[in-house]
């Protein structure tokens, strides 16, 4: 069989993180952001639209992680899910964790269960301001067309991820810039975005 | 001068609006979705980003539009504009209108203002469906980029913009396709993607 045309050129397992801890807030110090009931739907939908494995919502307050899976229990198994049941391919790819390394470690398991290289899950981390040694869209596009580990693009909640999330990471995307001197989208914005230039 | 290499190869004064009326719900009727503070910052803040020109809020209801120009103020002249200043600048961009064509007028008496090609506003509207005679983003950035008349990219809520709307457009956008069998974006998703294929 011939590849479909139209398949997209990606030969990385794919999943997104949503971080709510470590961020920072408008002042620099590093807080934790409360859920956002649409934050789990959007960044779901894009997830699903396009093919990542996973969306790892990352919160440290069980309470939070809790109201996250009685969301998307509500779209899976719940009255939502049969009133809209397009929307239970999407807040199915939710997982509730309580830090970054719990999401990397368990997209290395679906890895090494699936056969796949499993060993050393690069973060990719975003951000709206500058970060050092940035990496292009196009450079991050190219990469995740090759083989290797598993990639989990990593969005901040809040005023952005903290700088001991961004330190650790293999690759610092570059932000979006609308070539109008202004760039403060919202993270469901921002996610879509990122996930259309690296895969769409 | 030379110009900036990064200013987006665009010719066109462009807008977006959002329609809460006429749009479909699940079973194909016509109907009238209610307003939702996030679509209008998420859609301010991505239409700041691409340079659009304004935001159309399009409800028919008094009340709704008014609760519209309340969340403006807020953000604007009100204490959330003092405490995250870089907010106004996108939500200055939005204007609650009754109707499309109160839209279209506005963005026509704002190009002739400014001595441009004000006649024949062109409606491009957008969808999650495939409509009739699609244009795809390659072709519709194209013809952003040929000085012609302003444009207005419209978005629907609910399950999207009614026959009516789209019967009428100059320009049907083909749908977003991540490649991966399922597209049922937010609209809030699917706007920043379209902006940032169409300018970006």
């Amino acid at each position: 069989m011939s590849p479909d045309p139209r398949a997209p050129a990606r030969a990385r397992r794919l999943a997104i993180a949503l971080v709510h801890h470590p961020v920072l807030d408008a002042g620099g110090a590093v807080v934790t952001s409360a859920l956002t009931n649409l934050d789990v739907h959007d960044l779901a939908r894009s997830a699903r639209t396009y093919g990542c494995d996973a969306f790892y919502v990352v919160h440290p307050v069980d309470a939070q992680r809790a109201l996250a899976a009685r969301i998307v229990d509500h779209w899976t198994t719940g009255s939502s899910g049969t009133r809209i049941p397009t929307r239970k391919a999407a807040l199915a790819l939710v997982e509730a964790v309580p830090t970054l390394e719990h999401a990397e470690r368990d997209l290395a398991a679906r890895a090494a269960a699936a056969g796949e290289p499993s060993e050393g899950v690069e973060r990719w981390v975003t951000a709206a301001r500058a970060l050092a040694r940035p990496t292009t869209f196009a450079e991050a596009r190219a990469r995740l067309a090759t083989p290797g580990p598993p990639v989990l693009v990593v969005f901040g909640t809040s005023w952005g991820l903290a700088a001991s999330v961004t330190d650790d990471a293999t690759v610092r995307v570059e932000p979006i810039d609308g070539g109008f001197g202004w760039n403060h989208l919202s993270v469901r914005a921002a996610c879509a975005i990122a996930l259309d230039r690296l895969v769409g």
